[in-house]
């Protein structure tokens, strides 16, 4: 049952003039997630995900959603109730089902996700489609990569298509934001990873790869330019995934999930037969 | 060298109001597309692509791009010279590259495309996103598939952004659409072909799969719904891609993805053992 007396101003429903819910949309801006260390994640399921990572700030609800959602809302410390203008300046999707939180971003230094001995990890240098970074970190999630790391001149994952299409991915691994996509790679190396290019023109054939259970690192290129020249050059090897068709090339989401599921199948029977 | 009467109205450059111009655009709609048998695809590589399939009715063009693109469309028998402002009307990226095709569509009954003996089929059941049709075009045709069937209350495959997405494949394999995803599954079956449905919950694993370089048509179902239970039951086996981490599915690509490079890699590794 609804219990009223958790949203917070009793009687007081929010509206996009409301100073805290301004402020909360500002976080729909690139400048203004990376000045607050903040950003917004629509909907019961990302609520979910947030909380469970400890990343809730804040939610706003409509009443409606507030009811049908009392159970989860109730473990969120501050719940602001917020009129349906409010709630759809604040959330991009057509159907938000009435529930969007302010969540604290969740970067962690390079060092810190590489101290846990990760076995599989995906770097997305230099992507820019907001939609595919989220992409790639729901599926790397899903083969078992502990650490996404955005390199060089990425989107920012804190997007809110990144945040959607990442479908609650982005509260479950390390992500981390590192400038020089170089500097990544020597770290991963010195890491005990094997890194691999993702590259359409490279001379190893995924199908031929015979020791992928080693723990591995991927790099990922931009959709239009792939890797730039200099990071294929720095990884161990440049694995192309083979095109049996007519297709010129695969997309980038779909050589990403091809190549980590990879590397999956091979890390988990390696680690069964231990 | 551009050759200026290659252009067939000599000096004439077509507006958003010349008829032709009109009768082209209306094919955005798919009213319009289905009453034509026809489509509109963007860009040298997409009428590179439908020329070699001999899908190309005529082509518009702006005066810079025919310059740029003469070779190309020389091979055209109709190549119309529009402005600016017409080119923009007729298509639907930013970058649209200054050229797009009228093209006929591609569609071969079910019957004719089994006839081929094919050895990779994918099944798109009730797909609504025409981005994730276009992309298991191309993933299927990647990964070796000759034939994609669109089945039940799929997306139009000719959508604008379906064709972008495909990047090309729409004109490499055999398009099907088939109303009745039973009678589809039931026609691949007595193909000789093995039906293998995508499925989250499904009793097997993907890895653990040995017989995947038999025939196989896989099939994909919704975005938001998955398969429908009488088609999840009319496959001889439901399969899930298994998930390693935190997430709670894979998006309908990346699962395609997987699932047909899985029976890709088994065939080929097969096809050479031969």
């Amino acid at each position: 049952m609804p219990q009223p007396d958790v949203i917070q101003q009793p009687g007081a429903v929010f509206t996009t003039r409301t100073p805290r819910v301004v402020a909360a949309r500002r976080l729909q801006r690139r400048r203004d997630r990376d000045e607050t260390g903040r950003f917004l994640a629509e909907g019961p399921q990302a609520v979910r995900e947030a909380l469970a990572a400890g990343a809730v700030v804040e939610v706003f609800c409509t009443t409606d959603a507030y009811a049908r959602h009392a159970e989860l809302l109730q473990r969120v410390d501050r719940v602001s109730a917020v009129d349906d203008d409010a709630l759809a300046a604040l959330t991009e999707t057509v159907q938000p089902q009435g529930l969007v939180a302010v969540c604290t971003q969740r970067d962690v230094p390079l060092a810190d996700a590489l101290r846990k001995a990760p076995r599989l990890v995906a770097v997305c240098a230099d992507i820019r489609d907001p939609g595919n970074a989220g992409t790639v970190l729901r599926t790397a999630d899903a083969a078992g990569a502990t650490a996404v790391i955005f390199a060089g001149d990425s989107v920012d994952p804190y997007n809110g298509k990144a945040v959607r299409a990442s479908a609650g991915s982005l509260f479950h691994v390390d992500v981390v934001r590192a400038r020089s996509a170089q500097a990544t790679v020597d770290a991963l190396r010195d890491a005990g990873l094997r890194v691999l290019a993702a590259d359409g023109y490279g001379e190893s054939d995924l199908f031929e790869m015979s020791d992928l259970d080693r723990p591995t690192a991927w790099l990922f290129g931009s959709e239009a330019h792939g890797l730039p020249d200099d990071l294929k050059h720095a990884a161990d090897a440049r694995v192309r995934v083979p095109i049996l068709g007519g297709a010129e090339s695969l997309n980038l989401a779909a050589a990403a999930a091809v190549c980590l599921y990879a590397s999956a199948k091979a890390l988990k029977a390696s680690k069964e037969s231990m």
